[in-house]
């Protein structure tokens, strides 16, 4: 019998994780909760039901898993505490400063309804996330690095795009090949924010627009961009349309370490992503830690889980003499 | 109090072994066990006793986990299911083929004990393993290729070395740049053993040896060089003891895989290690499951495991929450 997965919220990542279910023959998608009107939503996979949100508790027994799609900053903190109760759950819950808290509140509700909640799940946190703690695990006297991109930052495109006179624009978040020559190099050096990362800005200015001030702006803003060399081309509307309609991210971690009876010796441990498309990774990944939490939940686990608390065999499909036997 | 970890063996790995546990301020050396004389032996710790094998069932309650640092061929197959009866082991059994028999054996001796045994623990088996399997759950849609080197490795050079007139040698496994940039392509390519490694080998001649013979010899030797485009560089001893003393090795494990509705997006993940010594690094990620085997057998767990069933948490020295806080 397969998976039955419920997806809670049909934005780029809840695409992403219906063409991923998909991909593996052990699940299927029963439903799709919507804030909209459901009768306004179209979606990919012929037959599947979609409802308000509101009939989410009506579906409690005919969901295995609940993958909840909504933003970290408006939808999850309260969404996944409710869901929880009701469902196994999995969420992509990425502001990391707020994790501990987010957590205790899960914690709660998951222990309450019996269920298994894994959070934030993906690339970072997620899979970039476990390899820095395998890394520094493995190798205790070194020094790790996490280097974003190339890719999309949604959040520094929309703080263009709300300067006057933009209207439209695209912000790349580009590693800086010096830097992680030098630390792959194993000198574990010490990098500032500009040292690691540069910022390349497409803007579509409005016709008649001072560009200079909107390039002036841009580079002044605090926090978004005052820290980090950043360059900004002004292209056509047609130009952005053609060539930066792709959402592709990435990144690097990468740990040195050195061993040996005076330290003589050097490890250089690099894990990488290169994306083409961001939610649609991420969704692989949940629908992974969907299977992962399924399994759980049959064990009789229950409570707040996060990726460094899933065994590896959890995320596979394949039966574990088979992994042993192919993998290992 | 720290774990106590014994080491059962004292070649290059389990000299590895003793210099892994200094990094780990949880960890301390409970003794070493060896099957030549005990007086014969100098380790590097001081304070710690030097034992005859044969002692090992008196040390039963001493040791928290014991370490076999034996190899794969001629030890670990008896070593591991005997001494899993008496301790929690951990060992890096690296005969791909032979891992189900291990395990079997190895997991009935556990359970009478009541211990925990993880096996085939290090790089490759081990860390590689465990990204073959993190990456093929996330991105079933895909094809994964493992290369080695650049590295040094031991059953090659000892082939080299058995042939007449053959002083010293040394054998290096490159992977094939091309290839590699093929696989991160996302093309799928098939590749042959020729085109993904090729051998280079730092011959010393004996004085007065046909070295024509001995280059013929090696480049059509079945199973370890005939299938590769192989390169004999003749060197003198000195030369050899030099540069080419050192152990490194590494290698790249790579995926590439599609997602969307129409599999139109590409992704890339790649895992690669570059080692000074292969012995210390697997020793260390060694000393990390012997962490894992320690706190899976308090939780009151036994029998075989290898890095699949470990969540990754239970490698960490670092408190729950304070990787929750760090590192996710």
């Amino acid at each position: 019998m397969s998976i039955r997965v419920g997806i809670y919220g049909y934005g780029n990542l809840g695409r992403g994780v219906e063409c991923a279910i998909r991909q593996n023959s052990d699940m299927e998608l029963a439903c799709v909760f919507t804030r909209r009107d459901p009768a306004t939503l179209e979606i990919k996979t012929e037959g599947v039901p979609v409802y308000h949100i509101d009939k989410a508790v009506e579906m409690k027994d005919k969901i295995d898993v609940l993958i909840l799609c909504g933003g970290s900053a408006r939808d999850l903190p309260t969404q996944t505490p409710e869901m929880a109760k009701l469902f196994n759950v999995v969420d992509s819950f990425d502001t990391h400063a707020k994790i501990p808290c987010h957590m205790a509140n899960v914690d709660a509700a998951a222990k309450e309804g019996g269920k298994v909640a894994l959070i934030s799940v993906g690339w970072d946190p997620g899979m970039f996330s476990i390899n820095r703690m395998y890394m520094g695990a493995v190798l205790p006297c070194g020094k790790d690095y996490t280097f974003w991109g190339k890719g999309v930052s949604q959040g520094h495109s929309d703080a263009i795009r709300r300067i006057e006179g933009v209207k439209n624009g695209k912000q790349y978040t580009i590693p800086v090949d010096a830097a992680l020559e030098a630390v792959r190099s194993g000198s574990e050096p010490e990098l500032t924010t500009r040292e690691k990362h540069t910022r390349l800005c497409y803007v579509v200015a409005e016709e008649g627009a001072d560009k200079a001030r909107i390039e002036r702006e841009i580079k002044e803003m605090p926090n978004y961009f005052a820290d980090y060399d950043t360059t900004v081309e002004f292209i056509s509307e047609e130009e952005l349309l053609r060539d930066h309609s792709g959402i592709p991210h990435g990144g690097f971690v990468i740990r040195t370490g050195k061993t040996g009876e005076d330290l003589q010796n050097t490890h250089v441990i690099e894990y990488s992503l290169k994306l083409d498309s961001n939610p649609e990774f991420t969704a692989s990944v949940i629908v992974a830690y969907a299977r992962a939490a399924y399994k759980m939940h049959l064990e009789g686990q229950s409570g707040c889980k996060t990726v460094f608390d899933v065994a590896p065999a959890y995320l596979s499909a394949t039966p574990r003499e088979e992994l042993i036997k192919n993998l290992l």
